[in-house]
């Protein structure tokens, strides 16, 4: 009747041949499987204090927020994660978007536009890219983690506006940005930095307080963080923290704050519950590190090739799509579930096990992963 | 110390001249204001048997989904709602996104590209729009609900692949789009129809099954909707329903599906509870059209300039963007809280109150809303 969609046909064809077709595989509640893929860093996704705000939310003030931020959608909670989250990082203000996807993709968009430059790391996040792609701007990517390679292409821009964006932490192999010096790249540009701390924030820092604020850079006036409600504190969500000019900037103009239904009540009950529960317990994200040290350590003297964690992410390189989705079945197969990431997943088309660690871990908990991961490994894992 | 964002205090003077400049204001749980703003079309956000299921997945399956969608982030939940909505739809498959924008992103990208062509209405939403700019494909902006333009424009272009790109109810004005003309414009070329149906989903249509099912075209293999979870359904979070083989292509390479933390259990949950609720009523998408029409009915009789609601959105035309938010703040201060679109909210520049009806309005609500609106009305705003 139409062949429209058979283009489409061609395609699953061409990935399934090349390893790369996916599956989505649901998880039940009750799964025993020891969870060394998701990104829970702190375990408090399931803590009674933070379930049982979202919950209670969820009874005082419905079940969605109704509206874009700007009519119906903010409630006293979202006002509240604001400030909280702004005073817990040292800047001056914040804003919660509905993903750290849309809050990357405001961030960029409503800080950039025609007649501007961005330039970027090679390994950024797939939200930071789309940003990038939407500006508008002239976008000039440069060589991962080369602060002189940034500090060069803003020097050499042909645009009085810049912007540089990064990761802080790596999402695929967990390394960090050289912040400080591509701070200084900006400084002396005079460029602003944006930094996506998804990974870093709650991990990283005193207390948690991320990448950014360990950098010392948060209070800084041409520095805006953008952060995952969704990892470390186990909600779902986004949020910009930033000089109040900038957040109020982004409350005109930012397209994903302003035609987006605002988070539901739920998830940022949770966030602000997660938050108080991390101030509460200062020693949280040391354990989410020690635990991903522990495991890069005993992974590589096992003699695998395993990433330096700088946060609570580990990865384990494996010679090819096929045998890393084989490596990550057999782990699961055996009660370990790693993460699997293979192209387009991964900035440079190596396939790799990625590992998340967690402050719950236990030791026995660590054992197993690596017993498992180790007995597992294919032929040419091994260096 | 450095001048980076001395231009955003430019912006920010020129929208306060201007008049549009805008402010958050929380709303609060107890407000007895009478809500003409907010998307929750049949009153479901806080129906209890909505908030209970939220609250009970909360606590069952955690704040957050932990992850990706293809790693952790799929709960039986996500895969028992995408079931639920094709079935209910009419279609063979469906997927759920974090957001309705992150489904457009999605769709739209994945399924043109470079050297495919995008011919789209010149109203679109928000969402569509950055699909379309995301989508390096020749993208053609074609005049509003003009499915002869939108041919002519599928006709000539140079590329095999095609998309044309529309909303169903345009969310300012609340006019129907021609799907079944565009449909055939669609066929005659070889394109494919995307349609969002975010704000005909739960109001047209038999049961609310939606204006893409009401044109009769869900089933046809050449038809993908996207829809959001935050309007009639009260929760958070969107899918894309179509042939399944369009879903599993998103399932593969949507990168705001791959690179987005899945969407919160609570909200999840909530979305799924909510559509059996509209099953178990199928009246009540039609109690709230029947409230549109009759605001809109006697606001005109009143001799303002209102749209005609197709389905639950009216909207009522201001002089200018001060009037309109002047106008506005007297309704809220007299108890009825409406919309305030301005631009660039608006296509056409013109400000307006947008209202927007719903399934639960009584009577008196609707005599209120009416009184108050008309006493407040601008100088200019009766025709
Ligand atoms: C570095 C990074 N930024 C942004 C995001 C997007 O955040 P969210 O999942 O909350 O949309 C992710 C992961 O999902 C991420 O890893
Ligand atoms: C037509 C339309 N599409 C998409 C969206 C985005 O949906 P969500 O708010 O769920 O992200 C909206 C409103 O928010 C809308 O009005």
């Amino acid at each position: 009747m139409t062949s429209v969609f058979d283009w489409l046909d061609t395609r699953a064809d061409e990935r399934r041949r090349a390893g790369l077709a996916r599956q989505l595989r649901p998880r039940r509640p009750d799964s025993d499987l020891l969870d060394l893929a998701g990104n829970d860093y702190l375990g408090l996704s399931r803590d009674k204090r933070v379930t049982g705000a979202a919950a209670a939310a969820t009874l005082r003030w419905g079940a969605g927020s109704t509206g874009s931020r700007l009519v119906t959608g903010t409630i006293e909670a979202h006002t509240e994660l604001e400030h909280e989250l702004a005073a817990f990082c040292g800047t001056q203000a914040a804003l919660v978007f509905s993903s750290g996807f849309t809050a990357n993709l405001g961030a960029i968009t409503a800080l950039s536009g025609k007649g501007s430059a961005i330039v970027t790391d090679a390994y950024l996040h797939a939200s930071l890219i789309d940003g990038c792609r939407l500006s508008r701007a002239d976008v000039a990517v440069v060589a991962h983690a080369d602060p002189a390679a940034a500090a060069h292409a803003l020097r050499t821009r042909r645009t009085e506006r810049a912007l540089l964006v990064t990761d802080s932490v790596f999402s695929v192999d967990g390394d960090l940005a050289p912040l400080p010096a591509l701070f200084e790249a900006c400084r002396a540009t005079g460029a602003a930095l944006v930094v996506d701390d998804a990974h870093g924030f709650g991990v990283l820092g005193e207390g948690g307080r991320g990448a950014v604020a360990d950098a010392g850079l948060s209070g800084e006036p041409d520095v805006v963080t953008t952060l995952t409600l969704s990892k470390a504190l186990g909600a779902q969500g986004g949020a910009v923290l930033g000089p109040r000019r900038v957040i109020k900037h982004l409350v005109d103009s930012a397209r994903s704050f302003i035609f987006d239904t605002g988070l539901a009540p739920a998830s940022t009950a949770a966030a602000l519950a997660a938050l108080t529960v991390l101030r509460e317990e200062p020693d949280l994200p040391r354990r989410a590190r020690a635990a991903a040290v522990s495991l890069a350590e005993r992974l590589r003297a096992a003699g695998l090739t395993v990433t330096d964690p700088a946060a609570a992410v580990v990865s384990v390189l494996a010679p090819s799509p096929e045998q890393a989705v084989r490596w990550a079945e057999d782990c699961r197969a055996a009660g370990v579930w790693v993460g699997c990431f293979r192209p387009p997943s991964v900035p440079d088309q190596v396939s790799r096990l990625r590992l998340t660690a967690r402050a719950d871990l236990t030791p026995a908990d660590l054992d197993l992963a690596v017993k498992v991961i180790t007995h597992h490994a294919p032929p040419g894992a091994a260096s």
